[in-house]
């Protein structure tokens, strides 16, 4: 599959869209195309050629029909909080945003589903069931804004997922739009689905295949009481150690994150959420059940955080206090914005039992690079933020934190983990799939694309590198973190 | 997709074959291709040109490139205990045998995970990791004889799947060569993996996409404590609305498992479980976890299963009186072929809060078709397996046995539900998939096949059926449960 280039007729394709009836926002000029040009990863932006929002289903497959005809590329977007850069517009293309999508369709509590408009904030599908006891359970840590759309196409996690699993596990069912325009109704209301599952395989497919444009998600009863714990540690090895003594022991806790010194002093002076600022690293480690499994597991949990040589173990006395340790995790990465002119977020995966290794390497790269590191992980998951900080204006740096950001994703894979848990591939990390897929597995990718897309039109130049991309970066492996800017122009 | 045709050379297939060096067992006797014939399924027989039992992935690699080369198609088989004809032979191909494929290749009880090859025995794992404290959650009735590939080219399920997941749910990462003879990994083992994930696309895919040559499965620790608890009730609806009742109350047991009247009486006069033979229903309620988490939810169980009007409620004293309990459950279906010349098994799946009515209605079916009925389902995921019974020897009861079960099958789909929970379609119920799904969802499964095998060698004739025999087929819907021996003759 060579490199593709796009060379639709924009007066052509405006005309086609305006002629739609009824008629779509549609937006062409600079200033209103200016707040699509980038997601959540603004090192990357773009002007598309228009804009459109549709309302409807049928308004969908009208559009899409026009790009299959016309040839012109299709970037779906949903809030834009992505971080890999997936929703980046193409300069030749037309950037369909779903934020017009915001009805909640129908609530089924003895189904316990909801069936939500992709542009339904993760957050509002809770909202709209807690009267009824309810709850979504993935929790991105932009719920507030991210939309379920983009949650299903990026397969997001959050904090809870260890225990309750990824959008994939959270979802029954979707409609989707092809590119040729079909409503296709993927998946369903039971445990297993004949045929091929295309359902998981949309999941997480970052745009490339198909327009989400209906989501049954699965809501579960809100636990009878949750708990937090935090523990302090003197040594971040030490905290990594206890992660895995908690997993061992057979608790899985809803949510288990570690955050080490340089996070904790940022998250405090961030949100005085009384971290201890001299630790070396905490363990916030959170319960959920019935009364009587959070009283057993609290003890199990505290007992072994001692035996880990925990320096503090607190718990949390009221959901007051809960709340509050978990503010101070959930700001962590504006709290390094504050500290750092720059600073520059990872998202590797590592199987768990090499948690104390990788901490160690980390540090090891944090003084090779003269950059200092703050870490903040899904640990009970083994998934790693390590947030980089530089100062873009000092030269040099950026470099540095590329070279750094590049040395951990390689050393995620040489320990046998992937080089993203949840953010997605993108844009931001396309080089690395180099990296992780050999030749026929790419080639199986890019046939499994050509059975839903063979054209290429869906999101071009993300998630999937061609060969030829793999051809001219591979002798290099996982090289770097971040894409030049350069780099762009190719796609 | 036109119905595809094979006339491959059989002395030149076997010609290649036997150049293979180190030599491949290769059988072509009459004699040894008879006990390939069929799988579980055994009301469809064929023989294949050839049954080849190789030993290593390379051999595997060979004997497919030789396929591919001569366009042979090629039907992959484990143990064979699949319930769908899935594993059935194609007259025209090569029976490509996993049976060699035995060995435990690594156990990682930090990890927790074993990799194996695809011919080691679903119990097996659980035996081979049983000192360490760990087990392998999915648990299909024939989990002492099939083996883990089989699981999951079926997406096997068992009694701890409402728990536990089904096999999608517990595999981190296979290996499969693919039609053109190449070696691929897929998954992780990592929570999360990039790019499509195509290790749910492949499980569950009937041998259709690859053949899979390694598994590595997660492992899980065993719970602390076990409980079984019996509940007779006096009426089947009943029984199914405290199945709702248990799962409301935010209590996911490890199993949840019902049985009707006469597959109670056909299973305690084979197992001697000590079953209320006079019960119209029975529930078996499995709670594990910790010591104070059973504890608890033994007596909310207790309470509910009271308030549901239970005639009578047991909990197993040991776990012996446990075993025995399950044994009776486990041995239903051979209890039931000893009750009646001859049954046909079901395997629909409806969402849980349709349960009452929909056993009511197959109640309503029995009297009508004049047929008894012996209903065992996993209640608690709404995967129901109702065995009709009949006499085939008898003019006229084999076609009301499929009607009937074509009636229950359209009613699954009719409430939201599947045509089957976890025996997959094979070719039992191709003709079911028209019913199931559309044109344009058929054509997108067709196309992920070809992105997989473009000639359709794997497995032809199975799991998908062709637009052709959809359109023939269509205008009938879901109109029996089996396909007429006749029909065979046109894959």
């Amino acid at each position: 599959m060579p490199v593709q280039t796009f060379n639709p007729d924009r007066e052509l394709l405006i005309a086609a869209l305006q002629a739609l009836r009824p008629p779509v926002l549609i937006l062409t000029r600079p200033e209103e195309l200016k707040p699509y040009e980038c997601d959540g990863l603004s090192a990357y932006r773009r002007l598309p050629l228009v804009v459109v929002l549709p309302e409807t289903i049928e308004q969908v497959q009208a559009i899409l029909q026009i790009c299959h005809t016309q040839k012109v590329p299709v970037v779906a977007r949903g809030a834009g909080t992505g971080l890999s850069g997936g929703a980046l517009p193409h300069e030749q293309g037309v950037l369909l945003s779903l934020a017009k999508f915001t009805k909640i369709l129908d609530i089924n509590p003895k189904r316990r589903t909801a069936t939500v408009q992709p542009g339904v904030r993760n957050l509002a599908i809770t909202q709209a069931v807690d009267h009824l006891g309810l709850y979504y359970a993935p929790d991105p840590s932009s719920q507030i804004a991210c939309t379920i759309g983009g949650n299903v196409a990026e397969n997001s996690g959050g904090v809870h997922c260890l225990k309750y699993g990824l959008t994939v596990h959270n979802i029954l069912q979707i409609k989707l739009v092809t590119i040729e325009g079909e409503l296709l109704t993927i998946g369903s209301h039971s445990l297993d689905s004949p045929g091929y599952d295309l359902l998981a395989l949309m999941t997480g497919s970052e745009g490339m295949l198909g327009v989400i444009v209906e989501v049954t998600v699965k809501l579960l009863p809100k636990p009878e009481r949750v708990q937090v714990l935090l523990a302090a540690f003197d040594d971040v090895i030490k905290a990594g150690a206890a992660v895995g003594a908690i997993i061992s022991a057979g608790i899985i806790p809803a949510g288990l994150e570690m955050m080490d010194g340089p996070a904790i002093q940022a998250a405090e002076a961030f949100a005085q959420a009384g971290y201890p600022t001299e630790a070396a690293a905490i363990l916030l480690c959170e319960l959920d059940g019935t009364h009587a499994e959070v009283s057993e597991q609290l003890l199990r949990v505290h007992e072994i955080l001692i035996k880990s040589a925990a320096t503090e173990v607190r718990t949390a006395k009221d959901a007051q206090e809960r709340a509050i340790l978990w503010k101070g995790r959930k700001s962590a990465f504006p709290a390094v914005g504050r500290i750092s002119p720059d600073y520059y977020c990872m998202d590797g995966t590592i199987p768990r039992k090499h948690l104390p290794q990788v901490l160690q390497a980390i540090h090891e790269f944090s003084q090779e690079f003269e950059l200092a590191v703050a870490n903040v992980f899904h640990a009970g998951d083994g998934n790693l933020h390590p947030l980089i900080l530089f100062d873009a204006n000092q030269p040099g740096q950026l470099e540095r934190a590329e070279a750094f950001g590049g040395k951990i994703l390689e050393l995620c894979v040489a320990v046998g983990g992937t080089i993203t848990g949840e953010h997605g591939v993108g844009m931001e990390k396309i080089n690395q799939m180099c990296a992780q897929f050999n030749r026929l597995e790419l080639t199986q990718f890019h046939a499994v694309k050509a059975a839903f897309d063979p054209e290429g039109l869906l999101n071009p130049g993300k998630a999937v590198p061609t060969l030829q991309r793999c051809a001219e970066f591979g002798a290099l492996h996982v090289h770097q973190g971040q894409l030049p800017h350069a780099d762009l122009e190719r796609f």
